[in-house]
């Protein structure tokens, strides 16, 4: 019971890290230090993850990187719309 | 083998997900937009993964995590080294 409930706090806390992130980003419009290698390199990393958990039908995995693949897009989104070329507030 | 090529190719990927954003950091000297909520939650669950890895006795989670803690707290490094009260080039 204990080692699921670390499994779970695990994969939630994993699971919604970003959002932090994209807040951040919205709220000061600026995204210039971030890296879009690693987040060009983690969507797709994540993407296959769930490409994975799709071909091995685990649930966890398909909705952890489900709600990962969908925060890193909405990053990547931000990213390009204040990033080197977005205004700096 | 196809599938484990793919899931391989997906822990590599997210393994080694924070290399270009350390890269940056360390090039630019400049942290600020990286979200410190971020750092931290990720930190946290990437380490509650690699106990619960050590508890299942599953290397390829004990390794993955092994490595994107490590170099979780590298980047956490920098960003109190380089962040707000850091020196901007």
């Amino acid at each position: 019971m204990l080692w699921q409930i670390i499994g779970m706090l695990a994969a939630v806390l994993t699971m919604f890290s970003f959002v932090p992130q994209i807040v951040k980003v919205y709220k000061t419009k600026s995204a210039d230090d971030l890296s879009l290698g690693m987040l060009i390199q983690l969507s797709l990393g994540v993407f296959l993850w769930l490409v994975y958990g799709i071909h091995l039908k685990n649930a966890v995995i398909i909705l952890a990187n489900s709600v990962t693949f969908l925060s890193l897009s909405l990053l990547v989104f931000f990213y390009l719309l204040y990033g080197k070329s977005g205004k700096k507030i």
